[in-house]
């Protein structure tokens, strides 16, 4: 066996973002094996901005493009502006290292208590391919005569025949290999004509090239409607960037809770580092408190494994996330760390 | 007694949108009493749009005008391109006849079954106060190069201090008269700086004016979460045309279901008439099948009343739908004008 190092950036970030990440970080080494993670702990975030007002230089960025993979724990920080993190950090990650696919598995697993009466874990079965780097997330706009009466506030999704193409091939690459193979398109095309109208027409020409997929078209509001009424609806669905945070969250809440959702910001060319992170936000409110659930950072984990081409490993964490979670009605409350602990020890196991 | 005369147009539209307005139009009748309306029924919709090629024409649009007060059903069909009726003629509505305010209880009735385990009637008793004449709604934007490879698509999102702030002080006075006092802005200034900074900033100016309302923030994503997880959380929401859009939608779903959830366009000053309609769309898959269930339109017709200074009829309206909710469990199925003539019956009673 010959053995791989990998170029590990880790951005443990504000909030529970360090607890859940260091729990992320101790199953990876847990599965490792021959697998050697060369890592560099980036300090970005909340602190690094009260001390030098920077939240992504372009020097870091530098050097996080020179890496293989990003894992991320989570930014934002109730004593910063809001949207100062999160656009000069996260969004700007994602913008510059062209992670146009913000994948999210929207998966319940058995033991999991669901919000929704009567749902089985064959129900909620799906993947968000949810497009990264456009739509209204360009930060495009601006304010005019701010604070006064005649105030003007814009904001402009912008969408690009290259930018929806390359998500929705994407997309329907995802459905061809599972097992229902069916794409739904979550837009608001009666509304937003323009930019749905391009969605479709896109979406139609690559449903050529796929033939053994079926593809249907589901209106956002309509879609959050049936997260919770039929969520068996769905298998894949692509969706623009704002539709796909929202319905991502929606998505989470119904799998049995934010503090299971993983997710991959995806350069699907591998032209620059693809960052792994837990869907949910920093939590100030339960920082420090050992509280936090780590599962969701240890199932980004796997997703980072798989696309560094570690399926066996990626398999691995999964099947022991769902073995833990399968138990955990059983175990009383457990801290951070102690669920970091037993997945690891499943792992390795 | 005086006899009042309300000018009362009506435009059934498209799908189930006649068959539920029937209905309305009969609870109407049963509660009217001294009160008698002048109706007009207006033939928009698909059928027009396939003679005519029109919406909503000018002429059409200055006889609504001279009316008290619109009920509208639903619009929408397969057959006319998306957006065209939607756009055409519904939006165009609502932002002619400057329908600023678009109010969405959302609101669990007893005997009703949500999807969501666990929950009482107690737990799911909101406002949405959803903005209805600006945001990503207004059309602008465009496409360059369209059908190309370079196709460039754009939506804007336009809100003004002016219209942001009527909304939101409309927002306040709803939220001061409930128990409760609570209000919501639920938008995403982490991203949508420009546009979520106006939001903000007036709801801090004018949250002055109402000391006895407490405020509080979040993002559409995470409400979408706590819709399902903690929807007890929310009392008065106010929100952007589009995330307003989504979540009722959801809420409809949470509260029992589309066919139940009502709604009203309303422009607050009365410079032209407001508009009522239920919050689900034309259904053309269960057109002319007479499944559809029409008390959401009924109750749309409640808020109707309650607009014209009819509050003891609206009350009325509301009790009887609210005891045929109770009882629902026990009658097997009924067609769309079984359950129009039992709230009828319920309302003259
Ligand atoms: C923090 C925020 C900018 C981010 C987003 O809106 O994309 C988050 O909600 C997410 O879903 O990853
Ligand atoms: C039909 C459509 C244009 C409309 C909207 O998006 O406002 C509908 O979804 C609604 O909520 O009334």
């Amino acid at each position: 066996m010959v053995s791989r190092s990998v170029r590990l950036a880790v951005i443990p970030g504000d909030g529970i973002g360090p607890e859940v990440v260091a729990e992320g970080l101790k199953v990876l080494d847990a599965v490792s094996g021959e697998l050697t993670f060369e890592r560099t702990e980036y300090d970005l975030g909340a602190a690094r901005w009260h001390r030098t007002g920077e939240t992504l230089p372009d020097s870091v960025l530098e050097e996080l493009r020179q890496q293989d993979v990003i894992l991320l724990g989570a930014v934002g920080d109730p004593t910063v502006p809001s949207g100062t993190l999160e656009r000069g950090l996260l969004l700007r990650a994602r913008f510059e290292l062209d992670h146009y696919v913000n994948l999210r598995p929207v998966k319940l697993f058995p033991g999991v208590a669901t919000p929704l009466a009567g749902v089985t874990t064959d129900d909620i079965d799906m993947v968000v391919v949810r497009e990264g780097t456009e739509g209204p997330y360009t930060g495009v706009g601006g304010v005019l005569r701010k604070g006064t009466r005649h105030e003007v506030a814009t904001q402009e999704s912008v969408n690009t025949a290259y930018g929806v193409e390359r998500v929705i091939r994407y997309a329907f690459e995802v459905a061809a290999s599972r097992p229902r193979k069916h794409l739904t398109l979550v837009h608001k095309d009666n509304v937003l004509t323009f930019a749905g109208d391009l969605y479709q027409r896109v979406l139609k020409r690559v449903a050529e090239e796929y033939p053994q997929v079926t593809t249907a078209y589901c209106h956002v509001d309509a879609a959050t409607m049936f997260f919770v009424s039929q969520p068996r609806r769905f298998d894949v669905i692509v969706t623009d960037n704002l539709f796909g945070d929202i319905i991502t969250d929606l998505g989470a809440a119904v799998a049995g809770g934010i503090g299971l959702a993983a997710s991959g910001n995806v350069n699907p060319d591998r032209t620059a580092p693809s960052m792994f992170e837990p869907v949910h936000g920093s939590a100030p409110d339960i920082a420090g408190q050992r509280k936090a659930d780590p599962t969701a950072t240890i199932l980004s984990v796997a997703m980072l494994l798989d696309h560094i081409g570690e399926g066996d490993a990626a398999r691995r964490v999964e099947r022991a996330v769902s073995d833990d979670l399968a138990e955990r009605a059983a175990f009383g409350e457990r801290s951070t760390s102690q669920i970091g602990d037993a997945i690891a020890k499943r792992v390795s196991g």
